[in-house]
């Protein structure tokens, strides 16, 4: 039997992103951990369903943007208001987890925290909880804890941890973080692969609030001081304060302010299948199929008609019906205003469209 | 200076057809005629005014099934109502061409009649009305008169006309029509290119009533019948004997029936450009086009982006937007609730697409 969850667990959603590659579907209202990516279901509701069990439901937090607190309080109405932390600004994700830091450490300074990103699709849930317990466990030793995932490609869009010596001999394995290395190059990437002891970086960390609090200030001390400032008004409930001291922290990544300059960061191997869901190729992995391998998510009354077509991939919302006649490897989309047709391998690119889309003066379709 | 219409001419415009090769912007109660494919006009609002000044507005007819006969009313209200000849049933072109000559033939005995399609685009309008006043003179001596295309390449969706010796030395030129010939496969149409002396079937016909009655009697006797039947019947304004005359014409075309058996068929050639807007493909030539070949036509507030992509197709009707990007010689079309994705090459095979529209149970969307 796994042994049960320290009391003191909290987790902080990441929900900030924007997020251009999956436009038409996502939009500046309406980004993608709010699309149905995950089987049918929006990202962000499957990230905090995935967590239950793990944590108690009022110790799950979202940390988020003004725009997108509505959202969540729209989409998700279930959720605690109180749990929804609005950053003033984005300010990217340093001061995101300083304020969430200085936010959870007021009513729980003994806490451990899981920071996540929003938009992930992580299966199967049991396994994702045996390897945050494992990594909760490491962090209550005072590492900074990361996951890595093992590469099955030369990714070029992740970052990857290189791995130094075990831990220790518990599962899943966990190593020392020997490097951060940002996302490479292809034949960097390869030599990553090739070499072994690489791991994607999944952007999951535990750590407790005390950890975290001293690993701000050894590794930006400017990211530090704002930090304790944020928990000092956080404790008093001077939420001005709070959002002043914010502004002020360096807009920075965690990962560049926090985890390639701590003492001990701690990497677990991520045992489960972890989709980041890049971009509409990545419907393959969670939508429907047909015998041609065209693949679809269809939400809302939409449906698919393919003859004389494979391996297309296909997203529509709404009640209209996507026809394919005599295509191949396609990305279709069709949601509210826009269609976009574009080649499965040119997907990842959708940004240069996105530009050119805002090029156009046509910021009303974005 | 042109000489002016012979006061007795009428304009017989066929607007029967459904249409596939549009789907899913021509549906079954939207055929392609009431589509906006000449430069952004509905076809038949199109060819009724390239009519005028050729015929009085009182003596263009349209001939169509009730259901169209209602979506004219409504799309141009300012035709005529009686003047809209209603096929009580579908039995292809001469019971429809005997349906019109009985009502011509009961109000103006001695008329000329042009028959034409609805759904053509034909330019320029002044050449248009030459070629007819010519095809006008020389129905007056009693002949069947065709028009006839000059073939650009070996079409195999179009009939031919096999020409003989000239009529006469008028302008535009004319033949004695030597033979009809069916859609021919391609190595035949090849054939008739090369030899020369065969021009496309336009579709369009000149005949005076007389002429028309007398050939229907000789081609075929029952189709004779049922026109005299039918003409006794407007005479005295009854509706219902015409409709049973009509329903007891032999259902067949006035090509076979009639074109292809009568005594004396003159062709005169087209001398304009003549478009019967086949398959979206068309589109090229009544649309808009960018700098990379991306032809689209856009209706009610539609819009196409396109980057990287060369040699499109784009037609959507509404406040969207269709967003190309990395693709090349697609047909992308964006209707209600449909959208169609089809290379440019298999888009005169849009039939098939719509048979399996239609296996797939999906009728509503038809």
């Amino acid at each position: 039997m796994p042994s049960p969850a320290p009391p003191s667990l909290h987790a902080v959603i990441m929900a900030g992103g924007a997020g251009t590659r999956f436009w038409p579907a996502s939009r500046k209202r309406r980004p993608k951990q709010f699309l149905p990516l995950c089987h049918g279901r929006i990202l962000l509701a499957a990230t905090i369903d995935r967590l239950a069990g793990l944590c108690p439901p009022d110790q799950v937090w979202i940390v988020t943007n003004p725009q997108q607190a509505k959202a969540i309080g729209r989409l998700l109405p279930g959720f605690r208001r109180d749990r929804i932390v609005v950053e003033p600004e984005a300010r990217d994700t340093a001061p995101c987890v300083a304020l969430a830091t200085a936010t959870i450490a007021a009513v729980d300074p003994g806490a451990t925290m899981v920071v996540l990103p929003a938009d992930h699709v992580i299966e199967p849930e049991a396994e994702f909880h045996r390897m945050l317990r494992r990594g909760a466990a490491i962090a209550a030793t005072g590492a900074l804890v990361t996951f890595g995932v093992q590469p099955t490609h030369p990714a070029t869009g992740y970052g990857y941890i290189e791995c130094g010596a075990a831990h220790d001999d518990g599962e899943p394995r966990a190593f020392a973080a020997r490097r951060f290395r940002e996302k490479p190059d292809l034949a960097t990437a390869r030599q990553f692969v090739q070499q072994g002891g690489f791991l994607w970086n999944s952007g999951i960390f535990v750590w407790t609030v005390d950890s975290i609090r001293r690993a701000m200030q050894h590794g930006d001390p400017a990211l530090g001081e704002a930090a304790e400032r944020m928990l000092a008004a956080a404790r008093t409930g001077q939420r001005a304060a709070l959002n002043r001291a914010f502004r002020r922290a360096p807009k920075t990544s965690i990962d560049y302010a926090v985890m390639e300059r701590a003492e001990r960061v701690v990497t677990v191997e991520a045992t489960v299948r972890w989709d980041d869901v890049g971009a509409f190729p990545a419907i393959a992995a969670v939508g429907t199929a047909d015998d041609a391998g065209n693949h679809a998510l269809l939400a809302g009354g939409a449906a698919q008609l393919a003859l004389q077509s494979e391996g297309n991939i296909v997203y529509a919302e709404g009640r209209r019906t996507v026809a394919l006649f005599g295509v191949r490897d396609l990305v279709v989309v069709a949601v509210g205003d826009a269609v976009l047709v574009c080649p499965k391998d040119r997907a990842g690119d959708l940004k240069a469209m996105v530009e050119h889309v805002r090029a156009a003066g046509r910021d009303d379709l974005l």
